[in-house]
């Protein structure tokens, strides 16, 4: 993934016209569009080479499967155009690296903990272990909440250089520029720019925050 | 979901067109097809309502995501057709509540733990306490692996008259019989079915081998 701006917006639509109307307002400000089942169960897995024509697409497909699926459903992505998936690192070594071998030239992206509070009891317990994989299984990044900053520096300390990626900024509550701070190379946002008026100067306004 | 033969056939194929043959020769003697996100992406969710309209549909798309991401699958799932869901245990009570919510009537089935090698790390230790997540939110089964029937046995006494659900037969080594034995309620048999030259005929051997 490009390094241009360090913000990545999370297309959290089911409505594809909305949704391409937004990419088409911001493309050029973010470094990729990262999109979920929900919009490709409503317009189809077209809709990923759709978006992939404009932005580089991410995937975050939450992919939790036995090494065999993984593989498949990673090919399939990219096939469609994605240029990165994200997985969980639940499932184990073995789901991980089925999916960063299918991912090729793609990026591979784990999940190490969830943030909501039902990831409190099976995730965040596991998130140190599973960062480690990430690293071994040779993964692109991790995902880390921008509404938990000092979980971004401690994801920092153990993943060496791979790429930390943060959801969690504006409505979630989570600031872009601690969170690029602690040391995370991209923030994650969303609503708070799907859903504004001007999605284009909301995301100008969360840029200007990033450099302050 | 209509218990008539205890058969469940994994339909996991991404050529739609062999998946309709497969799902076509076999439809009258299985209690329903579970799908994959692979199927999905090769097809289309259109997919989905096609099968639908010839037999139940489960929808195993391993759903492991925030309440509010997993309540909008959920929904598209079974607005597509899908007579049930299957969801990860592991994001927490929060994540498995929406999904029950989000599915009305369709039905809920809950991974408790995954039983290929990767899966132990994570997934095994957390086996009990998700069965009982799964319990107490409402879910109408939980999955658990034919080819360890002392699983089976375990989780059938936490979870009362929850539906067990069991893959693994054939292909993977388990035996219908023994999962059936051990306190589940339907098995899931995939590529002994479809990929067999005659996967009626294979169908057909599997409901003797459950009977005998």
């Amino acid at each position: 993934m490009r390094r241009h701006t360090g913000l990545i917006l999370a297309l959290d639509e089911t409505d594809v016209g909305q949704a391409m109307a937004v990419a088409r307002s911001v493309h050029d400000l973010v470094d990729a569009i990262k999109i979920n089942w929900p919009l490709v169960l409503a317009g189809g897995p077209e809709t990923i080479t759709h978006l992939s024509e404009m932005v580089p697409v991410i995937c975050d497909f939450k992919i939790a499967d036995i090494p065999n699926t993984n593989r498949l459903i990673v090919e399939q992505a990219v096939d469609r155009g994605a240029s990165g998936v994200i997985v969980h690192g639940f499932p184990g070594r073995d789901s991980i690296q089925a999916a960063v071998d299918a991912a090729n030239d793609a990026e591979v992206f784990v999940v190490t903990e969830m943030s909501h509070p039902g990831g409190e009891m099976f995730t965040a317990p596991a998130a140190e272990a599973i960062a480690m994989l990430a690293v071994e299984c040779g993964a692109k990044g991790i995902i880390a909440p921008a509404t938990r900053p000092e979980r971004i520096a401690a994801m920092r300390r153990l993943v060496g250089d791979l790429l930390i990626l943060s959801p969690g900024v504006g409505a979630q509550g989570g600031s872009a520029l601690q969170a690029l701070r602690a040391g995370s190379d991209h923030v994650i946002v969303g609503r708070t720019i799907s859903g504004a008026d001007d999605p284009r100067a909301a995301a100008e306004a969360i840029l200007r925050s990033m450099s302050d």
